[in-house]
């Protein structure tokens, strides 16, 4: 990918994310080879790009929408309303009716107001419950928000049909950018308990969504996603009696290495006179696409036109008068003792979870733009 | 300010500011009027809104600028080029090109590079240099990123005249939302150093630009502007010989309480039966405008529809699929128990540092609208 986009565009303007949506798809078939009869939502909130969203839609994608503009940008790329699933466990009754009326028949849900929201403006969708995972182990995690414990899943889940819904199963989440394959286990166990005090109830769960989280290589290396996969499949051997169809939501997975963010050194300086570090500041940061360098959690590789010559300590920040635009302060990167103001440095898989968190013009600093490249087939 | 808002506009869709131009104007000349003989410029990056602009500029403002396209702005609504201070000290060199054209000749370095960058591209400006300050006590802290040591400013500020640019002053910044007046005097006391430095090279600077941090009452109540004017007058006339002509750089000061955030309930919830603490969604989060609720420290004040009837516990956060999208866990809020989907919630104090730093669409979310109310002289 830091091949394809190429020395051509070096001159163009920064900050660019270079997306090749082809890359995308490749990764989605991956994933789905890797999970074999599953049915594989992509996460559309990591990256909306409509081409990329088009690409996926011929390939026979599902997705997971998270919002009235999703649905419809969904739709508009070509996918049938049958392949969406509307994740958002928190929505409003008029966004509920909306999808409703797009055709989306499949919500997910953690609350009894959530249930009966469904029940009044999407009836006789099928439903999922989220339970709440602990997601120990993950870079950017997600426990605590979304999600009812199983006692309270069991409770809704049982309501379901008598309001008209239709119960298919429990999803979870075990966090974004997981490095650890065996955590799907814990949940895996908890949905089996679930679907077991259901069938006692005669309502027969068939579904398992085990959610994404499945990660890709920043700056460290990552278990393949067969190990995932083989792990999850596992697990659900293991603790469900009749097995359940799965389902899986991946977003970085997809999208992350299909994207090059193209920045441009504003500034390199030192804070005192004895102090090696240096400041490098990126017309980049946090709050124009960058946003999970919050706690500098996600580690980007970083490529300059210096690499391979003698490097030194930095601490790299972006380009808006606000001190928490820093990224990495304790993450002790070094670059190039060469690097220099005016210098491109690209930012490796960058293609999910930046545009969209792009302020609409904070300091003045336009959105960070999109350019797809590769075959638009 | 919420009452201004009514009754009228409750059905109105959320979240939407509702911004009060003539509130902000008040506050500015409030701050003049405790500062006298003091050059006060609006940190345009609070928020950018063109017809506060226009009523700033006919109230005959200067301007903190952080970019080209507050530059363009500040000029569309009529400020004179003279009025505007670049405040940033990270710019790219065609960004200072763009500002010298545009008749810019005020700005700010903390670096070697940013001050050659500065001769070249900007020659004969006038020139700020910025010292590294401590902001203990500010609830949005800002040291670090910006400014440099005494001993390199005397250095910096040196050569500008021989590289044909025109120092003035040194300028700081204590830190946004600082609740302790006396924050001020250590970074003055180091400005009179650097002035008394200059001066034995027989460069007078004439001016002290003492940065912005005057705090706002969101949920506690704050020291009145003039003790943070008397403590720094105060200060000002201990450490300095012949007194410097001083500037400020108000932003959330100006525009906060000109604003209300009108947000609405998407679902109240709990996570297990055995806990009383609710989960509060509202339709505005993180990163669709509260991105200074990041680690919980801008604490804003809510008013629901049930205020003064009993209330309980609750996590309050945004609508995104983001699970650190979470405004306030630690923090023990309460809200009415009677609290539910579909209330409105106002954000008092919202207008500063809020639409602007609101994503281009995160999760398909629209960025937050801006509606002007009051006199539109």
């Amino acid at each position: 990918m830091a091949d394809a986009v190429g020395e051509r565009d070096a001159s163009a303007h920064t900050p660019c994310l270079y997306l090749d949506p082809g890359v995308a798809v490749e990764r989605y078939e991956q994933l789905r080879a890797a999970f074999a009869d599953t049915d594989s939502y992509y996460a559309v909130k990591a990256n909306p790009e409509p081409r990329l969203i088009r690409r996926l839609v011929r390939a026979g994608a599902f997705f997971d929408v998270a919002s009235p503009a999703e649905i419809a940008l969904c739709l508009a790329e070509g996918a049938d309303p049958s392949r969406l699933s509307y994740g958002n466990t928190v929505k409003k009754a008029s966004d509920i009716r909306h999808a409703y009326r797009s055709g989306v028949r499949l919500f997910v849900f953690d609350s009894q107001d959530e249930l009966l929201k469904l029940a009044e403006h999407a009836p006789g969708s099928a439903v999922f419950c989220r339970l709440l995972a602990s997601s120990a182990g993950a870079q950017w995690p997600l426990s605590g928000k979304f999600g009812c414990t199983p006692e309270m899943a069991v409770d809704l889940l049982t309501q379901a049909p008598r309001l008209g819904l239709r119960p298919v199963g429990v999803s979870f989440h075990v966090g974004s950018q997981q490095l650890d394959p065996g955590r799907w286990e814990p949940s895996v166990a908890t949905a089996a308990w679930v679907s077991g005090e259901l069938a006692a109830a005669s309502i027969e769960l068939t579904m398992l969504n085990v959610g994404g989280g499945f990660p890709v290589e920043y700056t460290s290396p990552v278990p393949p996603i067969e190990r995932y996969a083989d792990a999850i499949a596992a697990a659900v051997g293991r603790h469900f009696g009749t097995q359940p169809r799965l389902a899986t939501e991946p977003g970085r997975y997809v999208a992350a290495v299909a994207g090059v963010l193209r920045t441009e050194v504003v500034l390199v300086s030192r804070k005192t006179f004895d102090d090696d570090t240096r400041w490098v500041y990126l017309d980049v940061g946090r709050f124009g696409g960058l946003a999970e360098t919050e706690g500098e959690a996600i580690r980007y590789r970083l490529v300059t036109p210096h690499d391979g010559r003698p490097d030194g300590a930095v601490v790299l920040a972006g380009p808006t008068c606000d001190s928490v635009d820093i990224l990495y302060q304790r993450a002790e990167y070094r670059l190039p003792l060469a690097l220099r103001q005016g210098d491109v440095v690209d930012i490796l898989a960058a293609g999910a979870y930046t545009t969209t968190y792009a302020s609409v013009g904070f300091n003045g600093f336009p959105p960070l733009p999109t350019v797809c490249i590769g075959d638009d087939e």
